[in-house]
C-alpha cells in the first residue's frame, strides 16, 4: 500500500472512531479509493435520522486538494439518491476540517477541486456535530408543530 | 469460508444490488459476520433521507431463525444511534422476507429468534420499497405544510 493510502486510512480510521465516540452510527465504505466502479463515500455517518457522507482527503498537490472525476460524480450521485450531505475531510497538521463538496469547483478537466485556504475555512469535527444536532432539533420542531 | 457464509454473502449481494436498482444508495458494512466488536447491520440502504439496516439470514435452524445475542444488541443500538430502520432478511426457498427486527422474540438466553411462518408475513422487497416512499412522502407534506 502507498503511503498516501495509508494516510488517508490512519484519518478515515481517526474520523470514525471519534463521530462514533459524538453516539453516530458510523461505518466505513468496503474497499474505499478509486479503484470500485461504483463509488461510495469513504465513512458513512448517522445521527437521528441525520446522514453525513465523507470522503477523506489527506494527499494536498501545490495547495489544492483535487477528487477525480469519477470517484466526485460518483459520491455525488451517491448522496443525491441518499438524501444525506456530502463533506469532504482534509488534514492539516494541527486540525481536520470538513468542507461542504458543493464548495469544490470543477476543473476543465471535470476533476473536483479546492484551494488549501478555502478548505481551511471548513468545519471542525466539534462544529459539524453542531450542524448535525441543529438540523435534528429543527426536525424535531417541525414533528411537534 | 463456511456454505452459510457463503449463502449470506450471495443474499446479501443480491439484496444490495435489487435495492441499487430501485434507486438506493447502499453499502454492505465491511467485515459483516459475528467476529466484530462493535456489530454492523450487514445492508445499509439509503433513500431521500429515509435508512433501513438490514441484517440478513440465509440460515433456518429446525423452522426457527436465531440472531445471537451480541450481534442483535450491537444492531439495535446502531440502528437507535442512526434513526434508521431495522429489518432482518429471511431467504426462503423462492421469495426472500423482511421482517422488522422489534418482532423477533428475546429467548432465555438472550439471544433473538422468530418462526418461520411469522417471518413469511414479512415485506417482499417491492412492499419495503413501497413503505420507504410512503415515509418519504409523509416528511415531504410536513415539510409543505
Amino acid at each position: 500500500m502507498s503511503n498516501v493510502k495509508v494516510r488517508a486510512s490512519a484519518l478515515e480510521r481517526y474520523v470514525v472512531s471519534r463521530l462514533r465516540e459524538k453516539g453516530f452510527a458510523v461505518v466505513r465504505a468496503p474497499a474505499s479509493g478509486s479503484k470500485r466502479k461504483d463509488p461510495i463515500p469513504d465513512v458513512i455517518a448517522m445521527k437521528d435520522g441525520v446522514i453525513l457522507l465523507i470522503e477523506v482527503k489527506s494527499k494536498q498537490t501545490e495547495g489544492t486538494i483535487y477528487v477525480r472525476k469519477e470517484q466526485a460524480l460518483g459520491i455525488m450521485e451517491f448522496a443525491r439518491k441518499s438524501g444525506g450531505e456530502l463533506f469532504l475531510c482534509v488534514r492539516f497538521p494541527n486540525e481536520i476540517r470538513f468542507v461542504e463538496f458543493s464548495k469544490l469547483r470543477k476543473t476543465e478537466g471535470g476533476n473536483y477541486a479546492i484551494d488549501v485556504e478555502v478548505a481551511k475555512s471548513g468545519l471542525t469535527l466539534n462544529d459539524l456535530v453542531r450542524y448535525v444536532e441543529s438540523k435534528r432539533s429543527i426536525g424535531l420542531d417541525k414533528f411537534i408543530r
